[in-house]
């Protein structure tokens, strides 16, 4: 009897991101958000959440445009990231393979584009780099003191991408070629699926995919997302928002994922974050994605408070999360 | 290219109880925690949370001792069941096989005893009963309205057995034999492990096994929990409780696990309820699971809080969870 | 030196709603909000929040319009009603004499009409009638146990009036004929004084009054308040509004009084409530009112949430709250 | 018919606390706490709460002894200094006058000594000195931002003394002397009164009086309290407390007062902190005093949680609170 397992994604790992105003990114999300610096490495600065294991879910650097420059996910086993380069080269998809130590704390990995262009990466080796001393946790299973600065998430949770192309392309790729599974959708009028929450792990979502003809570009991030641990962290989070002048949306409880949120942008990347608490999770294993019409849109959105997905200034911008990969083959 | 997978468990399902005053439990659970009632079929009342997604996570049975009937958990794929079955008996563990509709909404499940006499059954077959419409929920991705009565916890979250034998007994059946990851554990002076946290999820535990000479038999439960989303669900459940004339133990937060929690005995069977908030997620593969001396389990039992783990009288009763069990072969 | 004491007010007592749907209102009131029925007499049923020491805070009867019949606030000396009678009367306001009994649970009481036609009444005596046994708090310095159902507010907070006509014909009375003192107010680009938050109480405000050429009438009532402990509890109340079908504006948080508000219209009568919740105590007696631009009214009616003051449906109806009084010399 | 004005207490102003270690408590209520720093003036730190209007509620100097140099109330009108000072003397109480200025901030004031030998004060002007630009809040009626480090409570609350000598040398003078009322109260079995709970404003205390035989001397401070708005961010609190390596009591909630607590001593002074949130206001002109027996102690104190009270440690040390005034004549 002999086994043979199909390669497997675990997680969200981190999300890349370019700044063009690296100082005041650093400020938002150091200061104000209150992530912690791991460390610096050649100009990328290694950002985490006091309660996130890996060496870092966040990276800043400054350049000409603000964008994504890829969007990570750890896979279950060493020999996946492999598995998966394999497997994504055997559908053609071109597979670039970046060496340990090019992005710090993290082993090998493999490098792509969704059909769409976004760029994804997959590894598995990182860090558990410890937080220093004056910093650490004495909570053994707990990586940073909590509530030391700012608004103090506990974890990174998930990143939303967008598209001006049709979302299937990106849906399908993600369950069949990554293994997600779709946990809550949109069905268009003609039957197609718009929008989708998918996951590896029992959270509704690690990632969603959001298309409109509207969106800039076939390959945008919506936003990524920090957890807290309760719903009144995010009432928090709004005062400690509004008192450094920052005009966001929320807090509100989507209908989708059961989330307390509140989305607000970065100014110096113009990177949009969501806070995020509560949600459920899925750990049935034969769920049954949760199908919602369009007429059911602004309850399965805003299921109440203040609305998203309106017209809000604060609800347009997305950020590319495309284009030439940093690193060649 | 072939593929053959393990059997693998997917999550906790429920707890059959039996109690000797079965008005009191059924008031209990369903007033003062608040718990949904799906139906009662032969006496057997089958309850859930308000966002629990299957036919029931606890069945309350009348019975002249108080007793755990068996712990059910669920595997991941319906053939998993049959695997189980065969593994289990190759290792010759006796397996009763229970036919479809003994239990109320499940379809075919094993049942077989750990090392210790705990009962355990296996199952993957379970009705996603729909809660009637009078309770329904609006949202389609929760099965009832939160809130309506008592506590209203929002789902079950794991159990926690005892034996007054070496724990390894059971933790090594766990690990070996059904794919439990321990997540946390202590360490005793000897070396060996003394309680451990273990979860097939990303909860830190789905099942915890604590051991010591002075639990009444070799199979005991220690308790069963609920998960309220916020932290301040506690505050409120202890007020709820005072006012109803309980005795508790917490509120307090275990070091271990990260949870906010308090504990109360059904006054109907005895069987011991923690409610639980908060605590963190193991999403990471290679999770090295957090060791803890017994020079540390105070800080890892209480990290703050009204301390349990101690003298309190509130702190004493388990539950037979072993026994004969009801269906033969 | 000679000393002349004034007759003072304690407190904001009761609103008494006439609703177009009684059995509606009843409903929304006890078991969507959650507030406890102390007695009904002659169709006019007696209603109190858990934490409420009076007899009622709210009274609700049927009528051919919804409206409020008359704004009651308490005195602090049983003498102060008398008092107060023989100044407004100096100052040539009409006052009725209302006979003990005519109100359940109130003693002897005075009503008469703001310069603005709103309906007053001043009382002292007024029973604080215990819970019936069955709902009693064990606490001793608490009427009801609290959780029972629904929102489950633990007290009334206050009033909000509305006038077409110029606001300061009702500060002015509250200030120099009540002994209200000013302690935040918006400053129209004339120099006058627009909106403003009263209190007697070191609450922000016990009365607060609004005016606007778009106000239906002179005499209106824009919403009472019942207050809850915690932020929380408003995004409880917003899960449970939801699910039962309500619109509601909030959860949001007021720069004016700095509360975490809510705003939802009861069905049967119209009338509009807010609950509220956190906010700040004024102390301090030599306060100096907070004056607000209309430039900053923006950021003082919604420091951050879903706006309230806007266009939308919810934010229009207002209730009559002056007219004939019911009760004649 | 002739009026005669009493002078009255406004609110609970102020403690003046002497350190051993000085630079410990100013790390424990700056850094830990969250307090923030109006200014120092000759030795002495002036610290308030983010919510505090008055120039401190707080005041920390070095000394050979920690100990409470004065408990200092504020009056209704500027006048009532004198008038207090008169009836004090009048009533054989020895009167100190302090000029202006010589507590950075404070107009003029009187100390004296309750019959036990506590040492208050009593002033009117206060300057209500802004927070520097960098710290303060936007909105206009709140003196900090909030939030800006360590568990961050409002504003100051109340005190809560002890002597070893019978409670009603204080209960009385405080009530007949300086007009407190009486809110709740133990009873002894011979009659008396043993703790007692007392106010001028609508908090249940601004403050408590206890008496034992064990406790140090007749002079004695049990806790200064700081409200939070929320009884999360007691758990909060808890959390940042025991990662510092604090060891407390709590949280819990209180019958009396109906407040969510937790107790903590600074390490550089020994002074016991009462973190105190939720609780309920008093705005009935003729509240009863609640009277609870000493059968009923244990549910008066510790409504639920970790208990107070008791034989801990923590629960001990109480702060010398008379003595030699500093200012004399």
């Amino acid at each position: 009897m002999e086994y043979r397992v199909l390669p497997e994604i675990a997680k969200l790992g981190h999300v890349a991101v370019v700044s063009t105003d690296l100082e005041k990114s650093l400020w938002f999300f150091k200061e104000v958000v209150g992530l912690e610096e791991t460390e610096e490495v050649d100009g990328v600065h290694y950002l985490r959440a006091w309660g996130d294991f890996e060496h870092h879910t966040l990276s800043l650097t400054a350049g000409d445009e603000s964008r994504v420059e890829h969007i990570a996910f750890r896979t279950k086993r060493p020999e996946d990231v492999g598995y998966f380069a394999e497997l994504l080269e055997e559908a053609e998809v071109k597979v670039e393979k970046v060496p340990a130590g090019v992005e710090a704390g993290q082993g090998e990995s493999i490098r792509f584009q969704l059909p769409t262009g976004h760029n994804f990466e997959l590894y598995f080796e990182m860090d558990q780099t410890p937080a220093d001393p004056s910093r650490k946790a004495r909570l053994k299973n707990q990586t940073y003191k909590a509530w030391r600065k700012g608004i103090s998430p506990r974890r990174f949770d998930h990143v939303n991408i967008a598209t001006n192309e049709d979302a299937n392309l990106i849906i399908d790729f993600l369950v069949e070629k990554l293994g997600f599974k779709v946990r809550e959708y949109f069905k268009l009028p003609n039957g197609a699926t718009g929008s989708a929450w998918l996951s590896v792990t029992p959270l509704v979502h690690d990632i969603a995919v959001m298309s409109s003809p509207d969106v800039k570009s076939s390959h945008e991030l919506h936003h990524i997302s920090y957890f807290t641990d309760n719903a009144q962290d995010i009432l928090r989070a709004a005062d400690i928002l509004t008192e450094e002048g920052f005009k966001f949306i929320g807090p509100g409880k989507h209908g989708i994922t059961q989330a307390i949120y509140l989305y607000i942008i970065d100014p110096g990347s113009g990177i949009r974050l969501e806070l995020f608490s509560n949600s459920y999770l899925i750990l049935e294993p034969d769920w049954k994605p949760v199908e919602w019409s369009i007429e059911e849109a602004e309850f399965a959105v805003t299921y109440w408070g203040e609305q998203t997905g309106g017209a809000s200034e604060l609800d347009k911008p997305t950020i590319n999360a495309g284009g030439e990969m940093s690193i060649k083959i």
